[in-house]
Order: structure tokens, then C-alpha cells, then sequence
């Protein structure tokens, strides 16, 4: 038998507290859940430093990368026998499912800010790349590594699997809503999922939804709004990762200007010059990064050893409202005081926003990659979800942004110039409760 | 006001996905959360290894303690107001529920079985020493943080105190319980806690059950049995477990040797000198031990890189059922065969057993420590559970042990000397699927 | 000890799906639940004949009305010396709770529809008539019996108290929602109540809601929309309702014209003739009017008998989408076809019309007694609701209202006069779906 | 297309608190439902009076009925390709899944004991006789509703077939224990259905489970022994039921006697006489006797009128423990004592007991028609599961009875020889509490 179409001995499961069972019976996804490059998902939290904030949010992304596969999985199981549904696609779709959260990084968000990278193109990387997922992949026929890159970069020929993986509604974010959810135990994130994969309907270019599962859908859609506001943009999870990226901007900033480290940053150095390779990437996980974090606690430069030792022990800026029309003046008589009690204010003053994405979502086609959501009515025709929808059509066009100005109250506090101190609080106290 | 009444402003909570939320009005509590010696046990996983076997047991000891305190403030503010209970003692057992796994440190079984620690030990030492959980406990009353202690080692004259922590089911046991129940996603580890929190009566020496509680008791009890059977003994956790303690037997024995490590351990030496004070062992978490299992992949050493580097990748020992009464002869020959084909027995070929804890727990008075649990009857009698428990005295004699062979079934497929290697299958194989 | 201070030896409990708990402590609330009045509930649905669509919602309204008082209680509970919040009227809110909906009879919609009657007044009826309820208020103190009416009745001059049991946000709303997803086993109805239960504060008129538990709130009302639409508007429950009414209607008319009946409509006279009294009210009950449904199947009337037969083995109408804009004429026509092939369209033609409950919930201040959702901010300034939450803004204006159009498609297959049939069949069919 | 291998232009699905969705694609499932005798089991609770213990609980058997479809169906479709299990089985495997329990009556217990039925009797009726459920299933082929029929009575020669509707672990019982646990609300009656459906195994003659599932049979098998005790035979419910049990004695002996009833109880004098017929048994359902009842409270038989009246208003009688082996003449002499306070015995002093099913369970092979649970061993080899299991082993052999003795504790209250009263409750409360 073709390793293509190996079916393990007996149907192998992994206890899944979202979907209950996660089913494997393909040998090629049993061999590449047992790769390096997946097994080190589980060094990376699905969240990054949400669990300060939820403590129970420490998952990782080799849960979530399972999830999702097993949501592909389903989905592709009620297509058996539907038209425009190739069964020949199944495991390009289980495979991209499966792989395509694979270049990340510990802290992603703050790691690739800081250092211009892009987790996508190492989930690229490691697929085409001389690794063993690459290896696992290429033994169903050779450029079948490509094809599972193409689909996951959204370049691939075929739009439904594509639109599988990547859509409005795909597999990876109805497994998030629910895992985050569940992780985090908060009492969003619900929706009823069987039903949405019991309408899904594959058409030439795209999965669409049976019109009659459309308050389905509907729910997915706020519970997906109430995530990002009460979970992925909270403050204080967006105040660690502040702290984060000025810890990141610090050592380079040291290195660049050839401060003496107590401990080398060995594994970030190709970081800093730009000339990151592969296995660069790989060594890194969060693990790793937390050692070298517990270890600049000991280093003599203030602000590192001050910045880490907070993202270690959580003791995070504060922060108050920031509305950056009315208050630029009001930013920079901030950035002089602080500099005035010698607060370095890049890094201790910092701006934070967050917004469009779950706006984003319901405004479709203004991005091109971003198909919307279309429903399949009774007549056949394909009406896209705002028209009919009186809730998602109310908050589709509404943007949404959120500022907030991030500062350490107890460095404040513990600052000798009490006058200053008091003029900063004075200023900061206006914009609410600190 | 004291510091001892102080309340926060206002009611603080933690999002809890067991309990919904951990409710905070103290502010030693406060206090004591936001200490670096606590936030520590968030890079501690309450099930060390078990996430290997159930990826979704990822949650750290900080969850499980947060939890602890929550159930103990939950029994306590049913037993306002009731004989016996005196509300000067609620800040005591509250501050020992948070405190009282204090002291473990990364993958606390192996560390602990190779260097010969006890994390108990470690627990006293933080609360008593020169720490800031200490300087806060400190502050409600000089004495306090020795009174805490005294209740985590159940060593505190107030029995009724000491049996709010540690007894046959306490507030740890059904804290572990739910939480490794919904973080592994398995079916078992459900009871009814709010009846059993409604039914526990503070007596003079202990907390007991009323009698009409007696079943949702049962039904604790049997979650206990089959969690610690399904998930806790799991013999692949057991065969990850086993990879660790090899490697932390490994880099002693070559330190001790004089090997030349690329990755000094120097983490690690103070333990290997049986010389390690409070403040080496706080440095340790598991980010420390996954840098150094990471770093010593590339050891030379080929035992050392090769159990690392299974570890990191999850590539575990294999296993069989193992009777050490009649399999001793079976053991010798192998070890010998072993020898035979360069593959050390020492690392390769280990007998691990699992038994006795839950069934101890149906037989109280055993062990000098260990209270009954007693129910308490309409006439008001006190009676040992067993005795009106049919299920539960069923199974309160039967001592269970488990005996398992663990090997790397991978070295032998790729050993060359295929006889030899047949001859070792042959025999395992006996003992049923490999 | 006064009757209106009286505690139960020991706290009852009901083991209820939804709150886990139900707890009552007052003898008062002990022995209203006892009373013929209360226990006539249990045989009357919470969603009359929602079953013959999901067929979970058997749930009857005595299961509601706990629910009701049981959130009541834990919101009080959490009221507790709170500035405006007065204990003495901890029992008025628990019985007025608890006693909301003691007016309600059998398929309350369509029999008070067809009779003109108003459960509401029932309810006052009840609570200040000679009846067991009464009774037992009047031990509380000469006079508690009328307060707690007019709790009910929104006429009683503590507007707090008012609040509580009616508002956007009371605790039967928060009941029904969880409680009818719960036993119809739909995915929506679900929203954090323990969290908005929490940010719950008495004002001097009001409760309101603490700014920072807003999102709860918004999911509430998003839960509260789906419910409506999913679940209480469903168009097979509006088929059977449909059918129902007409029964009611065909009854009073044959009795009006002096049809002889082979089963007396004895407990419905005295309401044909507008002159029941409460006792013939609390006689009613479901089982009253199955047994007659059951028993008029044998009438020789053959629409009474057909109805009956459809309720009673849910042989339901068909129904098309009506725009009553567009189809005025369309339905005269109808009308026209029906009689000429002999099917009353007085009763096998009924358009039925849903509308406005949900969105008149975001658009407080048009009716007067609708009291909006008011938020208490950090300043301690109140906002409504709408003004503070995008979500909720975005569905505040839109009223919907939803026209549907049912005829009993079988009847129609079998009629003789294919022609006919097939006219009517082509209109309809132009509607959609049949 | 044959009837028989019909499938509904699109799979239609039932919204399922327990199961979440039941799924039907063949016609004949579909027009099984909508038989007026199968729609008469929503009249019929599917745990009688138990919703006077637990209020949830008052869901119907068409609901139970439902699930148990729905399991056979899942079982059915893991079963696909595998030895033994023949395709062509599956429609007479769902038919008689579905109707199973078509033959309960209302409260079926009470009334079948007093009138010497069988519901099991009324099920082969049902569908062997003159029915639309007949009619459907001859449609399938000529003889298939006996085949049905004989599957249900465990006399069908396809033991496979039968062991799936009827064994120790059936698609009924997984059922019933689930959705009673979810209705009651209690915290029992959960395990793994879905891991036990995968490790199902067909074999020539019943359903085994591979040995891997042992641990989740254990756990169904607790969930049972405490549903037994917790909820089915909780002695509040068995009150009520003796109760019930007393009024149809009651009107049978006044019947018999020649007693002129204000309401003839036509709908149950052919049972009276042993004379009932099918039609007059369909024509019973929980409305009926709700509507006797309730009118027989104007009755002026003082018994009838009491036990209605208590029936009606929840009103139960008060029980202590009985011993039978002790209290013979304890029961005697009570006897004596209520007959001189002129309280009939006969209907007011009542012992009640339960026992068996749980245990027996356990003790397969006892009673011939009880298969027990056999494990698929790794080597293929069939083992009992109380060999393999020490739990089930450790409560296979105890058989359990529960004796109480019933009595109206307020009638004795307010008689007025308090001399006799005063013996009477001495006697009883020297059981214990009453």
C-alpha cells in the first residue's frame, strides 16, 4: 500500500477536553503529530502571556494545532459523497489543518514585532524545508510538501481547501473561540458547533453555510466579538506584553552597543544582526526564553534586570485610558517628567492600541484576502451573511480601537522627586482610576 | 485597622474554569499571590509529565493552589456561625490552602526520588525563611508564618485546622481532582463538591460529613480510584517519568565522574553535592530543566543526548506488564542480553511500579497520619465511612500494584545484531503486545 | 419568634438542573411551595406547546418559579449591607419571586388570546383572594399578602424592590433564558449570570449594573435575541399554537350555536360566558385540557374533532412566509379557493404574526413601564446601557416582525378537486418551501 | 426505491439536551414518530412521579426513546465493516431501539401492579396488532413487525441483534441513566458513552468491549448503582408512588363494592374487569388519570378524596426505616392503633420495598435471560467483567433491600385521640426521625 493511503492498524485517539476525542487513522498524520518541529508546539502557549491575566489559559498551540486538524477532520467527513468535494483532497486538507500554525515562535506577537518576522513564512520553512515534517510530507509523492505550504499561504489553485483552512469561518477559529474559551473558563466562546459543520456545503470555490444555519453562525460571530474585547485585547495581558517587547528591544539595544552580558544572549544574536537560519529558529521555544529572562534578573544593566524580573514575578504596568487626538500634549509633558525623575519613558511609558480585528471581520472584501462568509439559500443562490443577518450586519462596519498608556506605578510610588511624581499622578489620575 | 482585617477596596477575582472564579478580600492573600516564591508554581505543571499523555494537562501548580484556597474559603464560610468553628482561624486555613504545595519544584517525583528531597521539607522552609511570603505572612502577627507551617505539616494543635488541609478528602484532594479532570478532558474526577461543602460539620478534632451526604461522598471517592488509575498511574506518563529520572541519574553520574559538560549543570551541582540551600532550590522551574535538556542534546555523551533528546521529542519508552514474582529470572536474562548488544540496562530497561495510594486511602488508620473520614449520624454518632458505605468498604481492603517493564523499542528495531535482538523480542513479546 | 422571622430547623434544598440548588431557608417561602395554588404549576409547561417542537421543554412552571426565587435570593444575598439596600425587604422580593407567575393556566398565549383573559390579573387574584397562598402571606403580617401583589403588579412604591422581580435584567428573565436553553437543549441562552449577579447594585429606584460587568451583559442580550427567534418564535410551536387557538375558537362556537356535545365542555362554560371565578380558573390545568382534546376527537363535529386529533398527535399545519404588504390579495384569493373546496378557512387558513419582544427590549423608554438597563460607572455617574455598548446600540432601533401563513398541507393532498388544490398549491409554492 | 431502504430527501435532526442532536435519514424512522401511538408516550413521564422528588424530571419516554434510536444508531454506525455485523440488520435494530418502551402506560409501576398488566405485553401488541406502528413497519416487508417484535422480547434468533436493545449494557440503560441524570440534575449518571460506542465489538452472538474500555464500564456501572439508590428509588418518590398505588386500589374496591362515583371511572372499568383491550389501553395516558384524580377529590369517599387530594397537592406521606426480620410485631401493633383512631391501614400504614436490580447486575448468569458483560481481551479471548474489574467484582455479590414503612404523619396529628396519636409516634420514632 502507497504510504499515501496507510491506515494505522487501529484508529488512535487522544482525549481532547474541547472535542472530546481528536481521531488519527492516516499514518502520515500519526508520523508528523510524532515529528520534532510539532512536538515543540507544545513548548509555545497557545496564548502567549495570557495566562497572567486568566491563570488558567496555559495551553499550548500542539493542542490547538490538534483541534484543528480534528475540526478539518469532521467537516471533511459529512463532505464524503457531496459534489465538489474530491475525496483525493482529504489529506491535503488534514495535513495543512494540522501543520498550519507551525512556525511559531514563543511570544510571537511581541518576538516578531521587535525582530521583523513573520511566523508564517517559518510555518513555510519548516514544511519545505530539510526537516522531518518535510520528510514525513514528501513520502506521500514528492511536492506534496509543497502542496500543504501552498494551502496553508493561501496561494493554492484549489479555493475550497484553501477557504478550508483560511476563511471567516474556518476550523482554526472555531477551535480557538472554544479552546480559549474552555482554558480560560470564561462563559464566552460557545456556539454550536455541530451544527455549523452539519451546514457547511462545499461549492467550487469555497465552503458556504445552508441559510438554515445561519443563527449558528450568528452566535459564532459575537462569541468570537466577545473574545478579542473581554480576552485577547485584555489590558493586562496586553501590559505584559509591553513588558515583553521592551525586554526584547533592551538586549538588542545592549548588544547593539556592546554591553557585557552576566549570560550571553547566544540564542537571539542572529536574531539581532538579521541572519536567522532555520534551525535558529527551531532552537527557540518558550522555555528557552524564560531561562534567559530568569537569568538577566541577575544582569547589571537596570533596565533589563528591572523588566524581567516584573515579566517573571507579574508585576505589570498600570495603565489608564489613552485617546491619542486629545492627548499627544499631554503624552509629551508625560515623556519630559519621567524623564525628569529619570524613568527612561521608552520603556516606561508606552502606548498601547488594539483594534479592527473582529470588525475586520464582518466588513469582507475590503481586505482581498478575506472571503466572506456566504450563506446557501433554499433557491441555490448564495447571499453573503450581512444581508441577511440583522446582528452581523449592526456591527459589521463599526472599527473599533482601544489606546491605553502603560506605566509602573510603583517605580512612580517608590521615586524620591514626590512632586514630580505627583504631578505625573495628577495628569494620569485625570484619564480614570490608576 | 491591623493588617491582619485588612480587606481589599474591593472584592478582587480570578476567572477559575473549575470553580468560575477564586473570590479575594484579604490582602494578605493579595499579599501572598503576587510574591515571586508563589508566582513561581506558574512555571511548575501540576501533573509534571502527564501532559504527554493527555496534552490538555498543561496547568501549573499555581492554578491548583489558587484552587485550594477557594474550596477551604468555601467550607469556611458555611461554618460561620456553627459550633466549633472559630473565625479567628479563617485567615490560618486560608493561608495555608494557598500555601501548602509551596515547595514543589519542577517534575517534584523524579527530581525529588534521584537527590533524595522532599518537597514538604521545602514548603516549611519557604513559609519560615528569609522570603517575602514570609515577610508578608510575618506582618498579620509575629508567629504567624510558623503557625502556617505548623498547619501544612499537620503538626498545629487545632486538629480541626489541620483537617481542613490534609485529610481524606480535603480541600486538596477535591481541588486536584476537578482540575486534572477538566484540563486532561477524561470523564472521571466529577462529584458533587457543593453537597459535600454543604454536609462538612466542623467538629472538636476534624471536619466530618453529615450522614445524608454519604453518596456524593462515594461518588468522590470513586472518582479518586479511577483517576488515580486512568490518569495519574497512566503507564505512558510512568514511561516518560522514567526517561527523567535516567537523565537526572545520568548527568550526576557523569558529573561525579569528571565528564566535561558542553552545558556545565550548573543549576543542578549544589543538589548533586547534596549541598543546596532555599535560594538554589527556588531558581529552579521547568523552563530551567527544559534549557538544559535542550542544550545537552548536543552533549557527547550518548546516553545523556539520547534520553534528552526522547524527553524534549517525545520519544518514549515502550512497555510491558511486568510480575516480579515470576518474571525475576525474565529480568536477569534480559539485562544480560542488553549487555550483549551495547545497549546499557541501567537506562534502558526499567522496572517502575505504581500502587497503594488509593486503596490506603479505604483503609484508614494504617498509617499513623491518616483521619477516617467519619460521617456524622442523625443521633448524632460519628461512624467510620466504610462501615455504612457498601462500595466504599468493598473496596477498602484491596491493595493494588502495578508492575510494568519500560524499553526503548526503537534501539532495539535499529540494533544490528538481529539475533540477539529477536531472542529480547521473543521474550517480551510473551508478556503480550509490545 | 414571629411567623415572618421564622427559619426552618435545617436549610431545605431542591436539586435543581439549572441553579444546581435551590436553598430555602424561611418557613414563609417553605410553605407557600406547599400550597394547591403553587403545586398546580407543576402541571402547567413553562413553554406551553414548545415540546412538540424541542422535545426537551417539558419543563413546567413550578420548575421556572424556584428558579426565579432562587436568583432573587443569591442576588439579595450579595446585597447585604449595601448602602440602599434594606433587609427588611428580603422576604417581600423572595415570595413576590417566587410567586410571579402563579396567574398562569393551560397554554396561557392561546387560551387567554381566544378568552380575553390576563394571567396578571390571575396572579393578584390569587395572592389576595381566599386562597392557601393567601393565607400564608397573611401570617407574615395583616397587609403582605397586597404588597407582594403589587410588587408583581409593578405598583408598589419601592421601585428597588419592583426592579428586582421586573426590569430588562430581572432574575426571571435571567431564569428562563438558561432554564428553557437548558431543557431544549439549544446552544444559546447562555451568559455569565454568576458575573452580572456580582455587579448587581441597589440604587434608591433600581438595581443597576457595575460598568465593569458590561459584556456580561451584552451576552445576555444577544442570549435573550437568538432565544426569541430560535426557540419562542419557532414556527412549528406557532403551528401548534396556530391549532390551539382554533380548537378554544371552534368549542366556544359550537357551544354558542348549541351544538350538542358528546362531552360537555363543563370546565370551559363559565368562560364562553365570561363569568368564571377564581376557582374555575385554578381548576384548570393542562391535563384538564388534554383530557377534553382527547375526548373531542370522538365529537361528530369534524373540525373540532380534526383539531383535536392534530394537537393530540401533532399532526401540525404547513406554513409559508406572508408579507402582509404584498399578499392582501393573495389571501383573499386563498380564502376564496379554501371555500370552494369545502376547508374553513376561518380555521385551516391562519396567518400568525411574531414580532417585536427582543428589539423592544433595546429600545427602553417607548413603553412606559420598561425601565432601560443602566450602568454604573466608574465616576459613579448611571449611562444606559445602549450608549455604552456598541453591540447592544447596533440592535437597539430595529424591530422585527415576522408573518407567517399555515394551512394543513395533507388536508389539502387529499381533497378531491385536484384543480383547485393544484391553484392553491401554485400560490403558495411561489412562497417558498412548503 | 423499496419503503424499506427509503432514505428522507435530507436528514432530519432532533434537537437533544442529551445527545445533542438525534439523527433520522429513513423514512420509516420518520413515520414511526409521527404515529399517534408513538406520540402518545410524550403523555407518559418517562420516570412517573419522581418530578415530585427531583422537578426536573419531567421529561416524557418519547424523549428516552428517541435517545435510545439515537444510540443504536451510533453503535450501529461504528459497527460498519466489521466481522459478524450484517448491514442488513440495521433497520430492524433502529425499529426496535425506538420502540422499545411503546407499550408504558401512565405511571406504569402503580398501575400495572394493581392491574396485573405487563407493559412489555402492551409493546408486542402495539406492534404485532391493528396500529399505525404496524402499518409502518409492514411496509418494510411483510413480517417485519414481528420480527421487530420478537427483537424487543429477547426471543429473536439473531442474539446479536438482541444484545444491543436488551443486555447489561444496552442502548436503553446508557440512555435513561444519562437523560434522568440530566433532567434530575444530580451529579450522577455521568460516564463515557462515547468511548464505550467505540470499543463496542460485535460478535456471532452479543456486543463485547474490547478490554481497553474496561474503565469506562466500571464507571457506567457506578453511575447506575448510585442512580438506583440516589434517584430511582429515593424513598420521596416511592411515597407518592404508594400513594397512587393505594387510589387505584381504592376505586377498584369501590367499584367492586357498588360505590356511585359523581365521576365513573369509564376509562377504567374494563381494566377493572380484566375485560381492557387494546384500544382501551391507548386511550390511557397521564392526562386521564391526572383528570380522575383531580375530579375525584369531590368525591365523597373520604379515602378516595384524601389520597387524590394528596396526590394532586404533593401532600406525601412521611416514612421511617423498616425492618422486616425485627418489626413484625411492631407493624402488628401499629396496625391495631390506627384502626382504633379509625385511620384504615389498608391505605395508610404501608410498607414499601426496594431492591435488586443494582445488585443483580452485578451477578450475571443468575437469571437465564441476563447476559453478562464480556471484555475482548488483547488476545481475543472473552472474560467476564467482574474477573477483570476489582470494582465491579468488590459489589457483584451483594444484594441490597431497602425496607420503609409509609404513614400520613399530619392525619395523625390532627386525630383527635392524642392518647393513641402519642403511642403511635412513639413507636415510629424510635426508627428514627420521622
Amino acid at each position: 500500500m502507497a504510504y499515501k493511503d496507510e491506515q494505522l492498524h487501529e484508529e488512535k485517539v487522544f482525549k481532547d477536553p474541547v472535542h472530546r476525542y481528536v481521531h488519527v487513522r492516516d499514518r502520515v498524520i500519526w508520523d508528523l503529530i510524532a515529528t520534532p518541529e510539532f512536538q515543540r508546539l507544545r513548548r509555545i502557549k497557545q496564548l502567549g502571556t495570557t495566562y497572567l491575566t486568566f491563570h488558567g489559559a496555559e495551553h499550548s498551540r500542539f493542542n490547538h494545532s490538534l483541534g484543528v486538524y480534528e475540526i478539518v477532520r469532521r467537516i471533511i467527513f459529512n463532505f464524503k459523497d457531496r459534489k465538489h468535494w474530491n475525496e483525493q483532497d482529504r489529506l491535503l486538507c488534514l495535513c495543512a489543518a494540522l501543520l498550519h500554525d507551525l512556525g511559531h515562535g514563543p511570544f510571537s506577537h511581541s518576538f516578531e514585532k521587535v525582530f521583523k518576522l513573520d511566523h508564517e513564512h517559518y510555518t513555510q520553512q519548516i514544511i519545505v524545508g530539510d526537516t522531518k515534517v518535510n520528510h514525513v510530507l514528501e513520502k506521500v509523492y514528492p511536492g506534496f510538501a509543497n502542496e500543504v505550504a501552498d494551502v496553508i499561504a493561501k496561494t493554492h489553485s484549489n479555493k475550497l481547501v484553501v477557504s478550508l483552512i483560511s476563511s471567516q469561518i474556518d476550523a482554526d477559529r472555531m477551535d480557538y473561540l472554544q479552546r480559549d474559551s474552555y482554558f480560560t473558563g470564561v462563559s464566552y466562546g460557545h456556539f454550536d458547533m455541530e451544527r455549523i459543520l452539519r451546514v457547511m456545503r462545499p461549492t467550487e470555490d469555497q465552503v458556504v453555510i445552508k441559510s438554515t444555519g445561519m443563527h449558528a453562525v450568528e452566535d459564532y460571530i459575537m462569541s468570537r466579538y466577545q473574545m478579542y474585547w473581554q480576552v485577547y485585547f485584555h489590558p493586562v495581558t496586553r501590559s505584559s506584553e509591553v513588558i515583553l517587547t521592551k525586554i526584547f528591544h533592551r538586549v538588542k539595544h545592549l548588544y547593539d552597543k556592546g554591553y557585557i552580558f552576566k549570560l550571553e544572549p547566544t540564542h537571539f544574536i542572529s536574531f539581532f544582526k538579521n541572519e536567522e537560519n532555520l534551525q535558529d529558529y527551531l532552537k527557540l521555544d518558550e522555555a528557552i526564553v524564560y531561562y534567559y529572562f530568569q537569568m538577566w534578573q541577575e544582569e547589571t544593566d537596570e533596565v533589563l534586570q528591572d523588566l524581567c524580573e516584573r515579566f517573571i514575578n507579574r508585576r505589570l504596568f498600570k495603565y489608564v485610558e489613552f485617546d491619542p487626538n486629545k492627548m499627544m500634549n499631554v503624552w509629551l509633558e508625560l515623556i519630559q517628567l519621567f524623564k525628569n525623575i529619570r524613568i527612561d519613558p521608552d520603556y516606561y511609558l508606552v502606548v498601547d492600541s488594539s483594534s479592527d480585528l473582529p470588525y475586520d471581520f464582518y466588513r469582507p472584501g475590503e481586505e482581498g484576502e478575506r472571503l466572506p462568509i456566504h450563506l446557501l439559500m433554499p433557491n441555490q443562490e448564495l447571499r453573503e451573511l450581512s444581508r441577511e443577518s440583522d446582528v452581523v450586519e449592526a456591527i459589521s462596519g463599526k472599527k473599533r480601537t482601544d489606546h491605553k498608556l502603560y506605566f509602573p506605578l510603583d517605580m512612580l510610588k517608590e521615586n524620591k522627586d514626590k512632586e514630580t511624581v505627583e504631578k505625573i499622578m495628577a495628569i494620569l489620575q485625570i484619564q480614570g482610576d490608576v
